[in-house]
């Protein structure tokens, strides 16, 4: 029983035509676009009562954590299931990296086993990018240290065009932990694209020097950074950044950079908030403002499987599966 | 492809019309009925060749438990396959819960990937209601602290039924741990409405003093409690309560409440011995009875898989798919 | 919707006639060549786009692996997963054997959820076949101790026969760690059974005093034992081993008996080079070796999802499903 390539996926393999997705860096802005379309079709596949279809069937699609992850994780097993792929899960913890095996030897093992997409999550920047170039299949980047997180900035994309229409000239504000944060990087380069202004917000200990480069507005008071603001994304901060180097304490982050209603109040009337989560509430968000009517944090976690259908659909109708030794 | 939602599983969806299954209080005999006729057809599909029915196609069952389990978890992950259902497990092991997220935002997190089915295990008695208030799926109580286990009780009442055809005027013996136990409290429930019979044996220390307005029995002595039973049903003893608080050791612990052979001989000829599982070999009973020709041990477990299929069905057969975010 | 249990898989029914698969030792040499055989139709399986066939639809497989192991497991999960089995795991660290539960407790438990196929590894040598004794299903031995790994020498051969097409007069060279391995030791089994002559090369602590008995040749220097070998099989060392009482040091090792290129020239010019993985590069081998021309290595995984799909195909297609209480 084969498929007919040119029945799947039309319209994204048309204009999404990458082997492999390792940031958003590199991507046009019709190609954002086509994934968030594609994105739109998943989120009714997922709000069906049989929430399935079958582009994957056959597929094998193996979800390599380096790092541990419910959200991510759990969003694109969830993903891969629905498209009807085989979807094998592969977390440190229990595997033969223990054993001392390195990073590549790990993935061309998993490699050697033809899957059609590996998503990898890994603590060192560009450790996604080295291990695509190494293996024979698609790729998808999960998140590699400070990096890039695509799949995050995708599916704050699609939750703000669900609710904005439209990305141009709207004022998104990024607060918090810039410096150590893929998801803002993602994020600030997807929104670039799409025609946002971007504002980031945070301590000058939490903001990189770099990052008047990427073409955004740097504040460091809420106040100013967030007035006017469409879209106010909140960070999560990092334990390991609460021990004074970089954050003098919880209590003070929160009185100066935590989001209550007092803050978002500077933000325009109709602001939504968002945060990738998981959240430290009283620590960078306040829990009146993350459970309250401007928040969109739940329905990021739908857009993030509506995103992740989309990505492993783009990737799958285009790619010809490539035996490994052949 | 879309299924009528009128054909599916009729008789269940006719009888028993909860969202939730949370605990065997608040259930009606015909209900309980209703699931153990469902489950007995589930016993059937689990003794095919192929073990597989499609009423679950499409659907998702997410495992979340954030206490370990062998036995329910598995059961529970190929009750969903054999249905047909897409199940992801989630333990907490490897999730953000270590990373300081609440109870709430972790089943928040999870309704928003639009699960039709919650499965959860939480060591706080409560804690799977409380949640079930949150969520816009169905949630099944896998235990909750020493509160309910009603799939333990189902499971349990499958395999008496099974050998006794009716619970009327039965006498059901349930010995041990009662006090910490929720495998007694849903039996107690569960066995009371079908017309059991019910006594409970053990040592003072672990005997609550709540359990006559249960309407049981209660017995410190074995040879006594034991008299004419036709079933025994024997709890694990947590290792935590053999430090000498609740039991002075071991060794007497067995002597005094432990079943062997002699203990046994008190009850019925025909008495059938049971346990929840995991055992305790030498503690709260001898490997002889275990084994031996009286003990439905193992029967117990392949009910279990019957009974949470039966549970799987029926909640899914009449609860519409609610989008999060409609 | 039953199958006709005559067409599924003729041949290895014909053939391979066994409830179990234990070990290399009792099977016959057409036995081992029909699952070759079978194995390389499931290669073509896994490198088609839709790399799936059904023939364990509705069958139930369940990895018991009390050893962690990224990936005999992974290969395995792939392999039901590719024939349509549904899959489920079970490791150590997330089960009841925490709680104390004997090895055959668990083993029981599982096999009254009525599985067909238990993959199980296990650290002591003859639990497997202890576990196969006591159940209903049928049992791969997934590695036990420093006995079997059955399928580990299958995938081998399998390698071995797609380069050299034939095992007669082949000159095979085990080298390492011999007394603790149980790849050798099925290899070795295998590979005399194929006709092949097998040589095994190590330092004298680590080779077994019963080798000779095994029909090998025993070599304590490599050069004498490479000549003219056609292929070099490498084993991996454990690190428990290199404290001192084996190994005096992993440096004085790796010039004694690591593999590098000098040291594999003495073999034939087109020999090959195998590793059962993981690998610890530097120790017994040198990554230039690992890497190049000459290296089986990375074909050997692809190879071992194929044997594990012929395993499974072979003992599912003539085992009734046996009701555990029928």
């Amino acid at each position: 029983m084969t498929r007919n390539p040119s029945t799947v996926a039309d319209q994204p393999a048309a204009v999404f035509a990458h082997r492999h997705l390792l940031g958003i860096e590199g991507l046009t802005p019709p190609e954002i676009v086509a994934l968030l379309d594609l994105a739109e079709e998943a989120v009714d596949v997922s709000r069906q009562v049989e929430k399935k279809k079958s582009v994957l069937r056959g597929r094998t699609q193996i979800n390599l954590f380096f790092e541990a992850s419910t959200r991510t994780q759990s969003s694109f097993e969830l993903a891969g299931k629905r498209l009807g792929a085989d979807v094998m899960n592969m977390s440190v913890g229990s595997s033969s990296v223990k054993k001392g095996e390195t990073l590549i030897d790990t993935a061309m093992t998993l490699n050697a086993m033809n899957p059609d997409i590996l998503v990898v999550r890994h603590h060192a920047a560009g450790a996604v990018h080295l291990l695509a170039q190494k293996v024979g299949c698609s790729v998808i980047n999960a998140g590699d240290g400070a990096h890039e997180h695509p799949t995050q900035a995708l599916l704050d994309a699609l939750t703000i065009r669900r609710h904005k229409g439209s990305f141009n000239e709207l004022i998104v504000a990024i607060c918090g932990d810039i410096l150590h944060s893929r998801v803002a990087r993602s994020n600030i380069l997807l929104l670039n694209a799409l025609g946002a202004r971007v504002r980031c917000i945070g301590p000058s200990t939490l903001l990189p020097k770099a990052l008047d480069r990427l073409g955004v507005e740097i504040f460091t008071d809420m106040k100013a950074g967030l007035a006017d603001a469409d879209i106010v994304m909140m960070l999560r901060l990092q334990r390991e950044r609460m021990d004074g180097s970089f954050v003098p304490s919880v209590r003070e982050y929160f009185h100066f950079f935590g989001l209550d209603q007092e803050k978002l109040d500077y933000a325009k009337p109709d602001a939504l908030v968002m945060h990738p989560g998981p959240m430290n509430r009283g620590v960078e968000i306040d829990s009146a403002v993350a459970d309250g009517a401007q928040s969109l944090i739940r329905e990021q976690v739908e857009m993030g499987v509506a995103v992740r259908m989309a990505v492993l659909e783009a990737l799958a109708s285009h790619l010809p599966n490539q035996p490994s030794f052949a």
